[in-house]
């Protein structure tokens, strides 16, 4: 087969010219890049590859902080809760704060932007109450026996979160700590404008400024011992300034405070449902964030410069699903791929020319070490994204980190070559073609649009016993067979009309989260919405606690859609009959051993309802009919092939398309197929590190028997 | 060893006169009973016991019952939700209940005594906008589509549910379904009393009323297979009338409203935060039941009879903890012992001459069937009564049924002879002292006093995978060397300084149940005086979800006395480092493997806590300290030889109080020790059917080694 080449970015450094270039040509790569704490050799200007160069707005230029202190960026931080024993309590503000990262704003009128509250009545501690002592670096608050207070406040970033990952992580030495000034305040946004003009006039060889990223770094703290304290790839506590809320303050009409996005210490996490004024505030980012945005992106199409950005770091603000992202002119989007929702995560935007997914591992000496296994993580990433590439691919992938390193792994070296290949080709065959989708599916939850893959990631794709039983739902999605979308509860509110394009909803995550909607559900327009919507013949899936929120005499508030009830000890009178298992089309073809991950500890079947499975006098797999439209309740889907078989058939039985199962299908689950219609191709792919026999089912339903060597994908004509 | 005789009760019946003395003698029985479905013997009038008869207040007269059919009792009973799908919704109300136990109550105002829900938005639709039809037996609700529904309606109960019970369990054949009239009516209560003089009078030879019990049975529902469908053995839902209701509401000066016993379908439960109206309304029970109570007692004195109460069946109303229950006069209070926790039940109430606890097995086909181990469930229950007995014995033992079976099983019977002799020794050496007590140790919920020792408890002693790990700490607190009370957070909010009686407070449950308090944790005044409690030095101990409560920023509101949280996803942004497992002193005697029954998932220690136990990524046990004070996080705590040892170093240990432990103390936990300096004795008591060797330790702290035989009690003087 004729080499292909394009569609590949390859990283760089000085001590690497010559390897950049015999690796380029080995990986078919059209597109070079720096990345942060390497150096663009300008030799390799002319290596007839497309420079990338990473643009850091918000940081890397030092003497600019220094003199402009007050533009510095800034994050809200709460303290912990401290209890007062008498009428006088001290908090020592920075306590578990790292002093190389984050300095105190006593700049600003801390009575207006400091908040001390009262935890135990939930009240603010008025001004007069309390006072800062600069000595000692705590507030001391006149207090009230026994309550606990604490004290919300402003905090330069002396240190940029990134660059002090980075530097701890490869150990840099004597590296001057980077400074993030706010591009948003009126001195640092009109340099800002200006030195990106002077960036880009001198460095003419630059094809596309990969902006690293925009203005605000997603909320990212370290302790006294440089451990990571908090992180939220969602998190919008570090995109604050009293300069950008007096405007917020000022657009929403009504005033400030700092607890809205101090949110009790939680700081408006995923998983908390969301209050108006996070919503308000994330909208007016959006729209300033915009505006400035669409500033840069001008000056870059100016100079014939490609605009892209970095789908991380200081993304946030962005907010690449909502419409405003659109009118930014970003040329391309690029981000890290984890896994396959990650990958669509970069993939569904809509709205720029194209995408670029840069694949791991990245070359950090945490994985390219002696002894290190980088080949294992790369086939493990390759086939988990793949999945996703083959429902909606992006355009390009890429690598990142210290080409040095990598040379010393061939096995690797070879890989990636193969999977650059492998790229180029499905994306050839795809050629911009919408695959089969055998249902339409919306994710229903608080956050709709706007986190659309991203639901349940708390930092990125890293694991986390809460969220894996639930994001595995997600996973599965990113290569499934559908039509994806994300809803939100405002948006079925707004128009219950929503609903009729939709063939199955899904209801995933624990209850009172803003992944299943808690108080949502007591808003009977929601609610009816939902429950007509099942009842005239639609599908419902809940996993973990559907619906789950305590209120008139129920917990899952759609239990009697559900056909099961979670025992929270009040209805531990009623005695419960209905455990018996059933055999069921959903699951058919999966092993015995069903793995719920976490699951769900009592959950009970309502009568009417079918058991499919029950474990430890809990029911963990149901199914039940309400009006014409069928319902699947599962207690947790870890990512997996067997579960995602389970999902395509939750999928296909409640929305009562059974017959359609044996289009473009394997029997074997750990091999998919993936049809595309429009351009007459279809693809059969191992998904596995095994070779796996199958019988594959065309769109007609005719079949034919297939071995597939490990990994391996096959394309065929559909004729 | 001379024989002894007396606090013992034995069944009979008509068939086994002969058998009965000749039992009566073996056992040491002084006293002899009738049981329902039995027949007392009259012969027996003189055979030298006491006998007691077996009074039903409110049966057993189905005459009076139907020439009166509006003082039959009555029960309120909820539909489960319906869904409407257009703007008509029919209800059948009695879908899922038994025709052959409840009819409804159309005899009273249907708009004023049910209500009707709409439990969407949980507001009661008018009664002009619903009706009843009497051919279908449903409710027709002018309905809001997809808005969901239920009935609250009145019904007669016109089988006794017990009755019912007896009958099914043994399969009666052509008995009468005995209905139950309401003692609180005016022509049944003049009629009962009558009754009541009647029966003393013409049954001369008995000493002993029991009632059984007094006028309200506890919520028992059947469905329409005869299966229990609804239990709740402290349910008021069937203690109401409109005569009843009528009354209540003039008492409580404000409107009634079914809802009030309905509880959106939670029929007030034990699990559920008790509202002020429930409470109200057993209070006014309490008063109106006590009334009458000494009214039939007084009766009974009259004619130099004894009144003893069975705590059980019709028992609601009465609550033995509560101060109107010594005003009534009775005798003696009778009950079934379960457990320890039952046992203390009985034995703790104040205000009667004497307790008396009915052992098991209940000598019912059941359990005494060819092939059938009756001896080994009567040494499990000994040996597990028997702790509690040496903390606080009942006066009296006995058992019930149809002797008749029993003397099919002669080692059995054997047994009970050995059981007998040996609660009459310790009886004996106890002589009405109080046993040492290493600490004074208070359990807070919301029910305080009036659930003394069944807070958990659903149907009596019965097993639930939801309470077990709770009740096991009622359950080694009987037979703990603790001078135990149970308090109120209203206890508190009333007089904070009842907590200056306490060592070790304790709050045990899943969070948001009335267990752990709810929202009680949230008045600034409770909260404030618990941790002002340990901050000063008290111990305090959170088994499962110990104050659990979403609120201001966390979820334990103690969680910083008790430095653990619960993970709910709200903080899967903070990076949690506390995972280590320290030795302690109170797991130093604990086996390896220790068992929290149900545990909990997603407990985290907070810094500065001391994780002791960790299991698959959440803590299960940890100490903190706070203040003067130390608290004990347990995840649960099912009962155990080994989880009691846990406990009793755990109060301990968080009541500062490590220097006791080697008092009255066995080094071997399967065996404990009890002392009455009082009566200068104490014994040594094997709670195994194993042989077991151990070390003693006297209240001096001096020790010697001992080997006890299977069960064994050993008695010594202090000297």
């Amino acid at each position: 087969m004729e080499k292909t080449r394009g569609q590949v970015t390859i990283p760089t450094d000085m001590d690497v010219i010559p390897q950049t270039v015999r690796l380029a040509e080995k990986w078919g790569a059209d597109a070079v890049r720096d990345c942060d704490g390497t150096e663009f050799p300008v030799a390799l200007k002319d290596a007839g590859m497309k420079v990338y160069a990473t643009y850091y707005t918000t940081r890397k230029d030092n003497d600019w902080a220094k003199k402009n202190p007050e533009e510095i960026q800034q994050m809200y931080v709460m303290t912990p809760r401290y209890t007062a024993v008498d009428d006088k309590l001290r908090i020592p503000l920075m306590k578990g704060l790292n002093p190389e990262m984050l300095a105190l704003n006593k700049r600003d009128d801390i009575t207006r932007w400091w908040e001390v509250i009262d935890r135990s009545i939930g009240e603010v501690v008025p001004p007069e109450s309390w006072s800062f002592e600069e000595e000692s670096g705590e507030a001391v608050i006149r207090s009230i026996p026994f309550h606990d207070y604490t004290v919300s406040f402003l905090a330069y970033i002396i240190w940029d979160p990134v660059h002090m990952y980075n530097a701890t992580v490869n150990q840099w030495e004597g590296v001057e700590h980077q400074m993030t000034f706010d591009v948003r305040q009126p001195k640092t946004h009109a340099f800002t404008l200006q030195r990106l003009e002077n960036y880009i006039k001198s460095h003419p060889y630059v094809d596309v400024l990969r902006f690293t990223t925009f203005f605000h770094q997603f909320t990212l703290i370290f302790d006294e011992q440089c451990r990571e304290k908090y992180v939220d790839w969602y998190g919008y506590s570090a995109s604050v300034s009293p300069y950008i809320l007096e405007r917020f303050e000022k657009e929403a009409g009504y005033p400030f405070r700092p607890e809205y996005i101090i949110d009790e210490g939680y700081y408006n996490g995923q998983y908390r449902i969301p209050s108006k004024e996070f919503l308000d505030f994330v909208a007016f980012q959006r729209r300033e964030v915009a505006k400035i945005v669409k500033e840069m992106v001008d000056i870059t199409h100016k100079y014939q410069k490609e605009a892209m950005m970095f789908l991380g770091d200081h993304w946030i603000g962005t907010e690449p699903y909502m419409e405003e992202f659109a009118g930014t002119g970003v040329d391309a989007v690029v981000g890290s791929v984890g896994n396959g929702a990650t990958l669509r995560l970069i993939s569904d935007i809509e709205g720029v020319s194209y995408t670029e997914g840069r694949l791991l591992p990245y070359f950090f000496p945490d994985v390219f070490y002696e002894g290190g296994n980088p080949l294992q993580e790369a086939k493990e990433n390759w086939v988990t994204a793949r999945r996703a590439i083959l429902r909606k691919p992006v355009d390009r992938i890429g690598y990142g980190g210290y080409l040095k390193l990598a040379l010393d792994f061939p096995d690797f070296v070879d890989y990636v070559e193969s999977v650059c290949e492998e790229f180029r080709m499905l994306y050839q065959n795809i050629a911009g073609s919408r695959p089969y989708c055998a249902a339409r599916v919306a994710v229903l939850n608080c956050w709709g649009k706007m986190r659309s893959w991203g639901c349940h990631m708390v930092h990125h794709a890293i694991y986390h016993k809460q969220n894996y039983s639930y994001a595995g739902v997600i996973e599965a999605l990113s290569g499934a067979p559908f039509d994806v979308r994300f809803i939100s509860f405002a948006d079925i509110l707004d128009d219950p009309d929503i609903l009729k394009d939709i063939d199955v909803l899904i209801n995933v995550g624990d209850a009172d989260t803003a992944h299943t909607g808690g108080e949502w559900w007591c808003d009977p327009v929601v609610s009816a919405a939902v429950k007509r919507f099942v009842y005239e013949g639609g599908g419902i899936i809940g996993v973990g606690e559907p619906s789950g929120h305590q209120a008139g005499g129920r917990f899952f508030q759609l239990s009697n859609v559900f056909g099961v009830e979670e025992e929270r000890g009040f209805t531990l009178g009623y005695d419960k009959y209905n455990w018996q298992e059933h055999p069921h089309f959903i699951i058919e073809d999966t092993p015995s051993e069903l793995d719920f991950g976490e699951g769900k500890k009592n959950i009970y079947a309502l009568d009417g309802a079918k058991a499919l499975a029950v474990r430890e006098e809990s029911v963990q797999l149901a199914v039940n009919e309400f009006g014409s439209g069928r319902a699947v309740y599962v207690s947790g889907l870890p990512y997996s092939f067997a579960n995602s078989r389970l999902l395509y058939r939750a999928v296909l039985w409640s929305g009562g398309m059974e017959e359609k199962l044996c289009r473009w299908y394997s029997k074997n689950y750990h091999v998919d197929v993936h049809a595309y219609e429009e351009t007459g191709r279809y693809c059969v792919v191992n998904n596995t590190d095994k070779e796996q026999s199958t019988t594959i089912y065309k769109g007609d339903g005719s079949s034919f028997s297939l071995t597939l060597k490990a990994g391996q994908i096959m394309w065929y004509e559909i004729a």
